[in-house]
């Protein structure tokens, strides 16, 4: 952590600084600058909280050095983390993977057909809601438990992976007795409790980008889910909010490249929201 | 809603969406244009699923004129929603309410001197965190159960309105014991599970626009709690998401009387993310 | 255009705004629905100046249904313009152009070395800027004048044609004399002066994206440049501005198809900003 | 300059981080930390070029502890700076002053209207666009030198002092004959060429934040006009671009403390195109 005080700070407040990171039990290291001092705070294990420091006089600003995820990084582990969802289907490795499915299940005919089509057209996991987050309350929320099934019946009929949503700690168990891998979308990248149930729970997780989510803020929910001891969690990326209307969502291709260098987990594009149907690794 | 046709969409084209509205149970009227052909659809109670109409071949875009929500709207009701949370202390009247209190209840002295302190400084209500949502899994997640027990406390020893928030369906039941409000925090605004526990408990809800939300997205918000049959909900504006990261979030004060246009709900600013620590109607 | 009434509009008000439409040469048609009225504006060739009928009592909204740029657009001129900036070298046509060189000219053996690898490695036109756009006053601003002697050193040297950046009125001028294609940046893409001397000048023009600037907005300042009698502009798209600073620039991958869709202009890509330093077509 | 070491990163890249320092000029200190090793740069009179240095191997980030702007900051100049327009019209002092005015100039009898009714309302200076950007071509781009004689009357008149924008750099000069105070519009924000021009002319200027320009973007482009030796310069929030186009722009309330803090320029808000028509300080 790296204090940077006012330029007109007087000695006795840096001073202050340095006895305050003393009394947390840190070492302070003052560094002249031309136009300013700032104060070093060595010997941290991690992230330190400083609001104490911040509110000192003098205090122009407190820099972290530290990043505020842990296990996710890929300082944590070197190695790309490979995801397997079910024999075959690895997110991570080195072949694609293409995910694809109807937004929601409708009927056993309609998930039946779709999972036919998208094996043959090269996929290796099927995806279909069967709870679904709508922003109306008066629009279809999906076929719930009897969705689920018909998913089941699909997997047994193409012997595709199911990739499919769970909205909070109640649908998630139900998911779970079904799903390869348990989806959690863009409006529920910030609900801890379910990205604790998630893992609790101990299968794949697909976690999705929040529309308003900066990288850091994906990267720290991923780790709620590896604080509870699971590690199996696939990164999507699926568009992020712009000024620009007119395109629905802004789809954050440098956040890829950006993500597979700042943790080891695998990350996915869903290009679905912007353009087409398709997952890609 | 409005079918806009390509410039140079063919008669035939413009034809079959005609009949498809028909198909739908609607009418449809064509209004030609200099540069090009609108189709109305007339005879909706309600805002109608354009999907197919927009994959007709020649239609350009399909233009919404309804609004996506009902019961939240000034146009549904047009008189001021007064919420009463406690006696005396009124959002959406005549009076200036303050909520006021620390981030997050962390000892009895220390919430029972703060709630005697923003009681003195004109506060009618106190806030303060027994369940925090935490960006990181390692920061302090609030004192739980006796966080609230301590609110109660504090609630007897001042007089003061309780508003605290839920973080999911099991959370909630314990909160609604014990606040007068339940607040639903920015991170969980689209969390639709717990807006409909929130609606279905019945208790005024103080509702966080989410840091991406539009104002559709919040009133959409709204109308999951209003559908459950809970008219007590209270909007609260705290800031969006901006690329200028000096300011930690972009109040956004047109929001308030555009919010005040579209619906009846009382909506209250909450400046403490931006600057100070206070709560104002 | 199409104006939408609030729901509690009085027959009155409908009918003054179907008189305004009249008086104004146009037809009225009035579109009745389930919660409200619509009025359409028909008759209008092009884009109707709706501030009189939005101040109306009992207009909820004003929908344009024509694009606010005209010679632009696909339908004004459905082929794709290819523009040719030297022989050969076409954008907008079957080949990949690409364009790459250093940021600024700085030296002579600089630029020829440069303008040598990117030859050797693909390129048909070497880029580097003479007068550079710096956000700080003290940084330095390119060789100007002596900037553009290098780079035709470098074109005769190489036969690369010659990508670069004009700032102002004057600058324009003498870029023109070397230049096969005028480079306007992000930050003058709303300066229309700017934008109306190029479209003077008629030399090909390589028009960037602004930070902040929609695709509407980019098209509106091509139209600048065609609505002086040129026609050869080559769009860019370069990056937008989002809420997380952690990548520079948000590059807009989407803007390319939907700017093709919308319009005749070649699009090109410069992910120069956000990850290596190259400009791709 | 604090330069940040991967935590992998081996005691020779980091013994090269700090002899490249060396030769730079500065002095290099090591900070060891927990998880990672960062070396302080120390000596420098202003901000440092890191590029060199960010391109060495196991360097994880270089931070910048020096802001980028020098003469605008408050650590340049303590005390406020007070901007005079006219006799009695000061921005930045003690009272309120108002801008008001038409958005353009239309008619002799309009403007002088209008500059009476202003006058009435308590304004001080009057507002009213002769050069007017606009972001079609085809729209009326303003009267020109006419609306800037029809200005020069409005003042006779009325005594108040007269703000308007200049567009390039042949329509300051014809601006600076008739203006107390030329403005800059949000399009021309990093248009460095006309605000050099503006520093070199010498009147005051009233600079307008661009649509997608941080706080530091308009303090840098405040620094063009004053490292020209003109320091009577007025900054203006006027709202900034959104992901919610419901409201055209987002008044961003916040930064008026914000650049009160950082810099000595006075700062007013033209809250005009969010809701109503007024300029305060």
């Amino acid at each position: 952590m790296l204090v940077v005080m006012e330029n007109h700070a007087t000695p006795d407040q840096i001073e202050r600084v340095v006895r305050v990171i003393e009394e947390m039990g840190y070492h302070a290291r003052p560094m002249p600058g031309g136009q300013r001092m700032a104060v070093g705070l060595v010997g941290n294990d991690g992230r330190v909280d400083g609001s104490r420091i911040e509110a000192l006089p003098g205090v122009a600003e407190v820099i972290h050095v530290s990043k505020p995820y842990k296990q996710v990084s890929r300082e944590w582990k070197q190695d790309s983390t490979v995801v397997r969802i079910a024999p075959g289907v690895e997110f991570g490795g080195e072949q694609i993977q293409i995910i694809a499915g109807p937004c929601s299940v409708e009927s056993e005919s309609q998930i039946v057909t779709a999972a036919r089509l998208v094996r043959v057209a090269g996929a290796t996991a099927l995806r279909g809601g069967a709870f679904k987050p709508r922003s109306s309350p008066y629009s279809f929320q999906g076929m719930g438990k009897r969705g689920l099934e018909l998913l089941a019946l699909a997997k047994r009929e193409t012997g595709l992976a199911i990739v499919t949503e769970a909205l909070d700690e109640e649908s998630i168990q139900l998911v779970a007795e079904v799903a390869d891998c348990i989806q959690i979308g863009a409006r529920n990248m910030q609900n801890y409790s379910l990205l604790r149930a998630a893992g609790r729970i101990g299968k794949p997780v697909l976690l999705k980008r929040g529309m308003a989510a900066t990288i850091t803020d994906l990267l720290m929910s991923a780790e709620y889910i590896l604080a509870e001891g699971n590690e199996r969690v696939i990164l999507c990326e699926r568009g992020i909010r712009s000024f620009d209307t007119m395109t629905r969502n802004l789809f954050d291709l440098t956040a890829i490249p950006l993500v597979q260098k700042l943790s080891h987990l695998p990350i996915i594009a869903d290009p679905s929201h912007g353009t087409g149907l398709r997952d890609k690794v």
